[in-house]
Formats: C-alpha cells, sequence, structure tokens
C-alpha cells in the first residue's frame, strides 16, 4: 500500500492526512511538522493576544497524541524536511531539537509549507528588539508575553491587510494604542477604496491612529522610532509587521519543481506539482481565480482545508479537481463586519474588464423590527451577461450571510437577473421581505435594463463641469449635508416642478442611498430627460469623503 | 396608455403599483384596498403585541397620502370590490364607510387579495368573547388593548403554525401565561418532527403549556372556557385562533375564473387567471412547489413581494415568469432560530419520492472563539443525483445564513456534492474553515459513496430486534445519557477491540453528533465489518427522546 508523506501539519496537511485515513486504513502516512503544534487556530491567534480567547488550549485544534492515535498517523512535530531527492522519493529530515538528519522514502508526497510572513531588509530592523510578526503559536505567545509583561503604551502596526487590522484591534482591545501604518491608500486590500473608507472611519472612532500612503523608512533606537517615507517619526514600544506573506517554496524550488507567480508552487487542477508524484496545497501554491482565471495567490483558510480533502481524495484515485479560488474573505474590525467575494473594481480594472458597479445601503432586517443595522453592499457584475464578478459587504450586523449568498450564487452560476429571485428566508428579526441581495439584483438588472448611474467618484467632476445635480431628498434631510452645487427638489414634487430643470443637458440626480434618486430618474426619463442617478447616493459619497 | 386596477393594496398589490409607475408614468394606476391601511408590516404584528416593536407607526410602511403622491396612484381605501364584470371589463366597489357602490373599468386587473384566517364552527365560537384572530393592524390593535388593558393572565393558542408560535412567544413576553394546542403531533409543519421536537422543548423551557395531538371540541362560558378532543378543560382569559389561513377568493370564483387546490385562484406562470385580462398574486394564489412541480399553497410575504414585481413587468410587456415556490420560511422562537427550505420529509413521503437524510450539529462559527451555538442542520436530498429536496436547521446563530446559503444552491441548482465547494467566508467570528454547509455537503457526499446510516426513529426498533450498537464516545460522555443497550468502545480504542465485535451480522455506530460514529464507521468497513452509523448521532437522539 501507498506510502504518504506530508510535510506540514497545519491546515491543509492535517486535513490530507486525516482524509487519507477515512479513505483506507492501509495507507502509510507520515506527517512531518517543523514546529511543535499541529493543527492550530491559525485564525484565532489574534483573538488570543487581544483575551478574546481566553484559553490557550483552544487554540491547539488537534494535538500531536489525539490525531496520531485517532488517526493511525506517524505524525513527527519538531521536524524539519530539509531536501526533496526526487530521484530516489526520499525527503530528509532534521530533528530541530537535536539537528540529526535523516531520509524518509515516499511514494506520494504532500507539500503543505504554508506561507511566512514577509520581513524586508528596512535598515535598522535587525536591532529593533520589540519587533514582531504572526504566524504561529510561538509567535503569539512572545507577542503576548510582551503586551502581559511589558504593559506598552504604544504600537505599531505595519500593513493593513486583514491580519495587520486584526492585531490593530486587538491591541486596542487591550488598551494599547496603535498607529498602524500602511503603503497603499486603503487598508483590506480585497475591498475598494470607497468600502476601506467606510473602515478607516470606523477604525478612527475606535482610536487606531491610521497613516495611508505612507511607509518605513528606517528602525531607529533599537526599533523605539520609526522614520517613515513621508519624514514623520513615531515612537513606539512595539512593532507588528504584518505587510504580507510569501509562499514557503524553497523546498520546492530546491527539487526543481515548477514555481508560479510571487513565488508559489505551481500545481495543476488536480493539485499536482510539476512532479505528479508530489502534490502541493495550502497556502504555498499558485491557484487559478475561480472567475476570471488568472494566476494567484490566495493564502486563505478555506482554499487550504478544500484542497487538503481533495489532494487526499485524487491521491486515493478519486477524480477529483480543485476549480479555483473565488478569494472569499471577511474579518471583523472591532464593531463592523467587512466581507468580500470574487473581483474587486482594482483587479478588474489590471485585468481590463469592463464591468457596472451598484452600492446600496439596506438594513439587516426589517427596519421596524430592533436593532437594524444599515449596511453598505456592493456588487460587482457584467452589464452585457449579468455575470456577477465580485461582492463587497461592510456593516455592523447580516454581512457574512449577505456574502455567502452571493459567493454561492457565483458558484451556482446565477446572474444578477437571478438574484432576485433568490427565496431567501425572511421574518422581521432576520431580514427583509425583499433581501438586501434581492435588493442588489434589482439595482443591476435596472442597469442592465439601461438605467445610468455615475459612481461617487465622478460626481464631483460632473457637476464641476457644468454638470446639473438634483438631490432629490427633503430639505431637512439636505440641511444635515449635500453635495457642493446639487439643487433641491424633493421627490414628491418633482411632477410638479420639471419646468425647473435645464431641458438641454442631463440631469444627475442624487438621494441618500440611491432608491429615490432611480424613481427620480424614472420619472425624469419618462418626461424626456436624459437622467443618471448617483449610484449609492448621498451616504455613499459622504462615507467616503466625509459630509458636507 | 392602460389603466390598471389592483384590488388589496398590501404586500403584493403594493409592490405591483408602485413597480408599474416606474415602469411608466403614464399608465392609470388603481388600488382598492378594504380596510384603512396599505403596505403594512404583515410580519411585524406579533411582535407589536408582545411590544418588541413600540412604536405602532413603525407598523405602517407606507400611507395612502404618501405612496399616491410618490407613485401617482390613485389609492382607495375603505372601498372593497365586490364583484368583477368581466364582460363589460369593471369592477364592483363598496365604499364601506357609506355603503355607497359604483363600478370601476379596467384594462387590467390585478387581484391581490391575500388570505384570511379559518374560523372553523367549533360549538360556542359565536359567543366567545376574548376570541381574535390576526390578519391586520384592526386585529393587532384589539389584541393589543386586550392584553394591555383586561391584563390576562392566562391565554390559549389554538394553532402551532408559525403565526401560533410567533402569538405564543410574544404574549409570553408580556407576562401571559400561555398554552399551545395543536392537533398535529408537532408545531410548526414546515419542518420535520425530530426538527420541531427541539422547538418543544425550547418553548416548554420558556414557559409555554404545549397540548399537542389536541384539538378543540367545544368553547364554554363565552369563552373562558375551552374543551378539548381528549376531555381535557382548560380555563383561560383570551383565544387567539391561528389555526391556518384560507386564500380570498371568493371574489374571483364568483367571477368565474378557475380555482386550484384548497380555495386558491389559479394562475399560469405569468401570474394571469383563467381570464388573461386578470392577474392574481400573493397569497390567495396557487403555486408551483420550485423543486417538485406540484400545486401548492404558500402565503409567505417574499413570493407575494417577488409576484407583485413580476406582475407588473408582464403586464408592461416583459417576458417574465414566476418559477414556483420554493418555501423557504424562517421564524424567530424565543432564543431559537428555525428555518426551513426546500420539501421535507412529510412532503416527500405524500410525493413518493425517495429520498436521503442528513443530520449534524455544527458550532456557529470556530468553537474557540466565544459564544458559538451548536445547531442542528438536516440536509434532505436524492441519493442518485445529489440533487438537493430541501434544509432545515434550529439553533440559535447563524441558522438564517446556512438556510440562506441552501436555499441559494437550490435556485443554483448545485448538488450537495457541491456544497463542499461553496467558497463561504471565514473567520473565527464567523464561521469555520468547513462552514456548515460544507459539512452538510461532505456528510451528504459520503451517503452518496455509499456510507450507510440509520435515523434516529430506526435504532430503538434496531437493537430491540438484536441489532450490535457501539457507542464510541468516552466513557465520561456514556455516563451522561446513552441509548439503551448499546455497547461503549470509544473511537481511539477501536482498532484495538475489533474482537469485541460479531463478526456475522451489521455494526451500528453511534457517537455524539455523528462524527466519530463516521469515523468508527469507516474503519470497521476497512476491517470487513458492514457497519452503519446513527445519523445525527446521540445529539439528535437525545433531542427527541429527552436524555436516557
Amino acid at each position: 500500500m501507498k506510502k504518504i508523506v506530508i510535510v506540514g501539519g497545519v491546515a491543509g496537511g492535517a486535513t490530507a492526512a486525516a482524509r487519507l485515513r477515512r479513505l483506507s486504513e492501509k495507507y502509510e502516512i507520515v506527517m512531518f511538522e517543523r514546529g511543535e503544534y499541529i493543527s492550530f487556530a491559525n485564525c484565532g491567534l489574534p483573538y488570543y493576544i487581544g483575551e478574546v480567547i481566553t484559553d490557550r488550549k483552544k487554540l491547539l485544534v488537534q494535538t500531536v497524541e489525539g490525531m496520531s492515535k485517532r488517526f493511525k498517523l506517524d505524525i513527527r512535530n519538531f521536524s524539519e524536511v530539509t531536501a526533496i531527492h526526487r530521484d530516489r522519493k526520499t525527503v530528509s529530515v532534521k530533528r530541530v531539537l537535536t539537528g540529526e538528519e535523516y531520509e524518509e522514502t515516499y511514494d506520494v508526497l504532500i507539500l503543505s509549507p504554508g506561507a511566512k510572513p514577509i520581513v524586508p531588509p528596512i535598515p535598522g530592523i535587525e536591532t529593533a528588539e520589540a519587533l514582531f510578526t504572526l504566524r504561529n503559536v510561538p509567535d503569539t505567545d512572545k507577542i503576548k508575553a510582551y503586551v502581559d509583561e511589558q504593559q506598552p503604551k504604544h504600537a505599531v502596526v505595519i500593513g493593513g491587510g486583514f491580519i495587520g487590522v486584526e492585531m490593530a484591534e486587538n491591541l486596542a482591545e487591550r488598551g494599547v494604542n496603535v498607529t498602524l501604518i500602511e503603503r497603499a491608500n486603503q487598508v483590506m486590500p480585497p475591498i475598494d477604496y470607497e468600502m476601506a473608507a467606510i473602515v478607516h472611519t470606523h477604525m478612527k472612532e475606535h482610536g487606531i491612529q491610521l497613516m495611508l500612503e505612507d511607509g518605513v523608512e528606517s528602525f531607529e533606537n533599537n526599533g523605539r522610532r520609526i522614520v517613515l517615507t513621508s519624514g514623520q517619526v513615531i515612537d513606539t514600544d512595539m512593532i507588528i509587521l504584518a505587510i504580507g506573506v510569501q509562499p514557503e517554496s524553497q523546498l520546492a524550488k530546491d527539487a526543481g519543481l515548477e514555481l508560479g507567480i510571487r513565488g508559489t508552487i505551481k500545481v495543476n487542477e488536480h493539485l499536482q506539482t510539476s512532479d505528479p508524484n508530489i502534490y502541493a496545497i495550502g497556502d504555498a501554491i499558485e491557484v487559478k481565480n475561480y472567475i476570471h482565471g488568472f494566476e494567484t495567490f490566495v493564502p486563505l483558510a478555506w482554499p487550504a482545508n478544500r484542497q487538503g480533502r481533495l489532494v487526499a481524495d485524487h491521491i486515493h484515485g478519486i477524480d477529483v479537481k480543485y476549480n479555483g479560488t473565488l478569494g472569499t474573505a471577511i474579518a471583523k474590525v472591532f464593531d463592523l463586519t467587512v466581507a468580500v467575494t470574487g473581483n474587486n473594481e482594482k483587479t478588474l480594472k489590471q485585468l481590463d474588464v469592463p464591468y457596472e458597479v451598484v452600492h446600496i445601503h439596506p438594513m439587516s432586517h426589517a427596519s421596524y423590527y430592533p436593532n437594524a443595522q444599515q449596511m453598505t453592499l456592493k456588487l460587482i457584475f457584467d452589464k452585457q451577461t449579468g455575470k456577477i464578478y465580485g461582492a463587497q459587504a461592510v456593516g455592523k450586523d447580516g454581512v457574512d450571510k449577505r456574502i455567502d449568498v452571493i459567493a454561492t450564487a457565483i458558484k451556482g452560476g446565477l446572474t444578477v437577473r437571478e438574484l432576485p429571485d433568490l427565496e431567501l428566508a425572511y421574518a422581521p428579526p432576520f431580514s427583509s421581505a425583499k433581501d438586501p441581495v434581492n435588493m442588489a439584483g434589482y439595482v443591476a438588472s435596472n442597469i442592465m435594463d439601461g438605467v445610468e448611474t455615475v459612481q461617487w467618484h465622478e460626481i464631483d467632476d460632473i457637476v464641476a463641469n457644468g454638470g446639473f445635480l438634483v438631490d432629490v431628498r427633503t430639505p431637512l434631510e439636505v440641511a444635515r449635508g449635500a453635495i457642493d452645487g446639487s439643487v433641491n427638489i424633493p421627490l414628491d414634487e418633482l411632477r410638479e416642478r420639471l419646468h425647473e430643470l435645464p431641458s438641454d443637458q442631463p440631469i444627475y440626480v442624487t438621494c441618500q442611498v440611491g432608491l429615490r434618486g432611480y424613481l427620480a430618474t424614472r420619472i425624469l426619463q419618462e418626461n424626456g430627460f436624459a437622467a443618471k442617478n448617483l449610484d449609492g447616493g448621498y451616504k455613499l459619497y459622504s462615507l467616503v469623503f466625509g459630509a458636507k
């Protein structure tokens, strides 16, 4: 019977081992893990530092002893695989604690080495003392011990990705003043700028100092002082370096296996590397984007787990393949949920794929039932076919549900025209008779039917260049803030006041969230005007630019 | 331009009117409503009685004045349509407040009359004083005034459907002792018995006295005393009659329009009645079951709203059709969420459709993150094709999300084999790397791959007839309760204790939720035993039968 050797005992590796055993009692399965722990709660680590998770044992999902026994595995922790000898189908293994080395044979090899934090050669980084990266349990222990014992007053988080933002939140929850530095103009790259703007505001409200479009030039004073590209200088008590991760592909590279983009391990749809006896899964591999098919690198837990299952099935002779990664991701940011699936505008622009966008601001459930929360939901799609390219949502409640529904719709091949047909569960505590996803589908279908919109980033230029913008909200709403240059004609007076509008130019319309603007647009179009609605209304505009 | 007359200004009717106006400024649109209020929050009424919703104005989603103005509608409330004259395309309208009658012409007629509570001719019902039904705002006002002013100590709710259960909860929230009487052996007919059993326990824990498999024989003493079929007698201060609703189809019937099952108005896929100039939508119509195509009656808000939109589109010349009703439904029951989509076992048995069932008990999110709640999720599917027939879930958190995802998967034509491929949003506060829906897909796929299970209602008979049942939990777990006649061999000892098992008969396996049982089943099968796993484990068994 086959002998299967797995390199890496976390996430994908552990999943593959367990599935292989369920498939057959006869496989010989050896799993090497460089560190002490297998199958730990990667995604929970920031929350242990933040003392949201208080019991360290909970981070250890499976122990070496427990998993070995249950799944009849030969698990060897503190064991680093240092080389693959494809000619004789062996790996070199170093016992980390003793330095001793030996070779182990395999029939099939699964590489699940993961990805490691990028540590760039910034001047002064070698002598920075309280500088941490976060990947595993020992890293977590170090950071938590530092916070517990040194009680830092201030921390700098470098990098505004999901881990950086989660660390900023968890350090803030510990009472640390946090400055987050991000080179881009926004945090959380999988979402687009206007959605991130909502997150920026919320983080600032929770005391995070955000320094966007800035980077670290050097560390001074043993890492107690950070000099930024902008020239600003920050004194701090600790630093979390979270600018991103890179695949652990050195072992694969040294073995002559083909690599993919950004140093990933290249695999086929069966997750086989360029050597068919060697599979690779998880954060280290190149995957195909599910929607547009390009090669990409998506180090997330869901793909790793799914791949772990599929690799076991394929080794067992089942004809399965990995269909690519959609990139569904989610994070809690204080009281907000931020979630995304599919491709964002930035990616589509790079791909030169034409697309349309709608933003809506629905309530999480019936507005007349207590505690309904308004969310911002963005849908990106192809105007010709209605194909869903992606969705993003930010809000305090119900965001995860809507993104999951849209991720499911994408996998089901549904178009935006079919979203209104989704028969979702409605009772007042949970949704509305028209769920936010139904609504997004209606609004997107309107675009396909010829309703024209302009975007939040276009309207100022339009008005500056003489565009006529009608705000159809009530005077009371307008008094609380409106776009410069807009003219107020409340929706319910519009039909009687059409003569106030110029007939020789398009009329741009705005309201609070886009719904009344749409109604106004229809009235105007029916009366012979060329009308365009401001997508997302003043709400989205003011979320990005602040109230005017 | 067409003159469109709408009968009924709530839900579907109001939706149709608004959509028609958005489609064209030129339609003449007349909407008749028998009552005072249009477009009120039907589904919120019980919560106003329960004082969860405290502001009565919030129940009135749109006012006659506001909606008339905004959508340029001729809305006539207190106006009952008493006859349709198809020959001359008019309706007779009675002004409810004056009794005055007149005729109104139409080009197209939309019937949206709704459904009314069934009031059976139970002896004594005419003289029962504090007996209420709940359909509209005046009904709500009456019930709330009675509770406010009379401060009843005890109430009887007759009927355990969604409205009955919601009324029981809301009266209990007001401090009223509630007895709920239901003729069937379970509440909430759209879910199956074992799922309802969880609800029964929860309702009892919240002080509701449940009297199942019993009915009302007569009311005595002006409705202060109820005599049941069982002979039991209940004294009470008020009665909510909620045994079901029936379509308001008399008007359609009198006009010679074809009727469907249970007195519904029959419509085609474009929602046209047997007279193509007359459409019908909402709670009064017959719909097709989305999955199996049979005719059915599903009075729910989502279909009414969807149909309201589609009827407007079709009248406007857009080629749309209503694809049938899945029956997705949800209710809050105290701390529980109960949700369902598609068809249940009871329905499939009636249809004589073969099916398979799996039950799992996943956590709402990563168990190591605070406040994870265990849910029970049931998936019903076809073993040959993997087609999803339905799903039901009960739990304290995350239930709505999973049912919505499965409802979406059904509409996307996904099979149970594709559920593991759903790339759902994972971070510890929201889900697990394998989401409950992914897990249900894995477990169902295992069944398709030949894993055999037995159900909660089969195992007692199996053991009684000499079946060998191994409980693979730890002795500590078994000590807290186990199925009579089971033999305890912990999973991690199973491989060494195979000799304790009979080799001449199938081995039945149970554990807590079904997962370890599955692992044990695989080990047994790989060692030559015929093994079957108890689906849902001891957890489901004890939820139905109570701890042993």
